[in-house]
């Protein structure tokens, strides 16, 4: 283990948070920085000789998984940040095994996920991607060649997951006069938003539906052909949870064959692979898991980091 | 002028508008179909022989301007029908001068627009066209090469124009916690968002700039350099009113120079033609004039056009 006056061995999976970190001075951190390699992480950390086994701290974000292997690689592990509202990249029943703390990024980027999720909705309603596409080139196009979008006003907007995201969203929302309705784990007496206990009830009395749940073993392909079917022909979907609450093979087919209407992606299956049957819709609006890359959010998440690592580092030795 | 029982004629300039009117069963109107020619409006009306004398009313939209002189080619016109909210695309003068009765589409259209202008915004600030363009070919560049995007919560958002499109655009993004601020040609007592009464001086208090007001003469070029400059390099320019209400030569100089951040316009200065200097950017959205153009609001539009005609024509008769 490390010794109390060494300097902690933080291992970096993401490229975006070590700047703010490595300009600190005195150094409080020793950095590996696995972003700067092309290894896999796996044969990255093999190869390096000394640092694993004094590596106390990960720091990654959604699209940096840190599994069970990668865990049991790194001894002295003993704190995983991630900057993500989700932990489903990470092994929790390894870290829960080991003791090691799980530090999320909480509510930091709860806002920018619902503006993302009206963001994503608007776009697919009124068809603002495909418009830029058509406007670049609309001189040589007949002015009203533009295919009809859908207004908002007046949507059964089903939200899947109320929790701080999917209330931001449903506030937003309501202010467009989308009508809320939601499933969750458990009925929230606080709202007076129609609740559904069954996902498929939800979607044959919505015309969207908002995936605002984190991703677990329960709601993995929650959104199945079932789902997607009872939604029907003019239904949209907007996912800015996690690629597989949706069976994205199924989602792909629905969109291609019309089965729903549209859908707005901010989270893939496979990321950063985006299904390549989605690319010559224009029913959908694809973002690459975008919702927290706003410049505030990224110093913001920065700085979240730098304290949890600050924290974690400076309440150990007391405990000790 | 036409006799009594005479089928009144109808001058339609947009192709959109005769598909509900042509299915009535006996035909209460003959349609005289411009759009459907390539002429030039005026040489169209010369071609024909008999109609255009006996023309009676004007279909047309934002798109299709009614001159004077075409008010003066067509001796018998008593209404001029827009499926728009403006007027400016008409020789109201020239109308007033005829007695010709001008009527707009009210506020049918005003939720669609205030989406709109939302939608543009939140797409600026988080990139959501330019992310889609990216994502379609996420899988081959780094996941994190997209550049970042900016909170919406918090920002100054000045509204120009008040009206009942404005007042939408505000109740919006007061969900969105935004701050609201506005220039109208006069202080609204019945709201208690800032009120400034110079352009300048909203522009240097503002973060964004959504454009709501018609075009008129005192509103061309309003937004001319000496405002964008004071908008300054982090500014956003949203338009959902008239192109002509910015200088647009001015406009693509910023946007291209960096002296504003970026812009969302669904209206332009000489329609269907785009700034070719806007074609390159990404730090600006494009819309083809499409806030309107939903499929529930053609519905909608195509009704309120048929009965006006159906007023203007039932109560003639027992005006004369």
């Amino acid at each position: 283990m490390a010794e109390e006056e060494e300097v902690p061995a933080i291992l970096v999976l993401a490229s975006s948070f070590g700047i703010d970190i490595k300009s600190q001075n005195p150094p409080k951190y020793r950095f590996l920085e696995a972003f700067s390699s092309n290894l896999p992480l796996l044969q990255f950390l093999q190869q390096q000789q000394t640092l694993p086994p004094s590596v106390r701290a990960i720091i990654c974000n959604a699209l940096k998984p840190v599994t069970a292997d990668v865990i049991r690689s790194l001894p002295s592990l003993g704190l995983v940040v991630t900057a993500s509202a989700g932990t489903d990249h990470i092994d929790l029943t390894e870290c829960r095994r080991r003791r090691i703390q799980v530090v999320n990024i909480g509510g930091l980027f709860t806002a920018d996920v619902a503006d993302m999720a009206v963001a994503l909705l608007i776009d697919v309603l009124f068809k603002i991607s495909a418009g830029d596409r058509f406007a670049r080139n609309w001189g040589l196009s007949k002015p009203l060649g533009f295919p009809f979008g859908s207004k908002l006003g007046g949507k059964r907007v089903g939200i899947i997951g109320l929790g701080r995201i999917g209330g931001e969203v449903a506030k937003r929302l309501e202010a467009f006069d989308c009508i809320i309705k939601y499933h969750s784990r458990n009925k929230n007496p606080s709202v007076s938003y129609t609740f559904y206990s069954n996902v498929v009830d939800l979607a044959s009395n919505s015309d969207v539906l908002v995936l605002c749940c984190p991703l677990t073993e329960q709601t993995r392909h929650l959104i199945n052909k079932e789902v997607m079917l009872a939604l029907g022909k003019d239904g949209i979907i907007i996912n800015v949870g996690r690629g597989a609450l949706i069976d994205e093979k199924e989602l792909v087919q629905c969109l291609v064959k019309g089965e729903i209407r549209g859908a707005g992606l901010d989270v893939f299956e496979d990321e950063p692979n985006v299904p390549k049957g989605l690319f010559p819709l224009d029913n959908v609006v694809l973002s690459p898991h975008a919702a927290a890359l706003t410049l505030d959010g990224f110093k913001d998440s920065c700085e979240y980091v730098t304290q949890s690592l600050d924290t974690f580092f400076s309440i150990k030795p007391q405990v000790s």
